[in-house]
């Protein structure tokens, strides 16, 4: 019997290219950029220091993701963001939520346990918060 | 003046490892296989036609974005889901919420116009569906 990987029935292809485009900061940047409202590529290369071409180079990876399209203006080309995507990695991300709200409130109860005193870490917690303090003071005096 | 890519200031490294790792559907059916229990290696590698050490390399790859963590058992050493890096990659998406929620709704308005037939493209939208419907019913008879 060929052993059949789970990730074929789950993972569309299309996931793939959405996470690999989101994976580079000039990249989000970009969409963050078009979130604002359409550019061209003169434009969205102006904030980077990088050349034009190197731009365009991820405007492709984005563009083939789906996560950008190009609007009718002949000349000016302008991006303009595509949202299906991210939605589409959202839900996904989604199915695990329940495991970061777990998480999230194990730590909330532990900060009560502290707070209230009934944890025996909390000596040792209330030094640090101390030095935490003291360090933040140091921060607003500079 | 030398110019600053606004990538810089919006996105932390660990968003690049987060995505980068999500990039691949072995990885993701992993995470999936985790979110059910703890699981070793072997226990990992068995539903993929996939040698340990390639599992192995994935395994690393989300090791390093934080996405999983190596349980106490020094025998078994099993890998453990960390909801941690999921909740931060969410976050940066639901940024882009209002951008598919309004794609959605703008849909949405638009299969209410051709119920209603207010739209003028209802004719050619209704023959379109009506050409679907033929192509359901011919898949229904298989």
């Amino acid at each position: 019997m060929q052993p059949i990987g789970y990730g074929q029935q789950t993972s569309p292809n299309h996931l793939d290219a959405t996470f690999a485009a989101l994976a580079d900061p000039t990249r989000r940047a970009i969409l963050a950029r078009l979130a604002s409202g359409e550019a061209s590529v003169t434009d969205l290369a102006e904030p980077f220091a990088m050349s034009q071409p190197a731009i365009s180079k991820h405007l492709k990876v984005l563009e083939r993701a789906g996560l950008i399209s190009r609007g009718r203006d002949a000349q000016r080309r302008p991006r303009r963001l595509e949202p299906g995507p991210l939605a589409e990695a959202n839900q996904w991300l989604e199915g695990y939520r329940q495991f970061w709200e777990a998480r999230f409130q194990r730590l909330d109860a532990l900060l009560d346990e502290l707070k209230s005193g009934e944890h025996p870490a909390r000596q040792k917690r209330r030094r640090h918060t101390k030095r935490m303090n003291l360090q933040t003071h140091k921060g607003d005096h500079r």
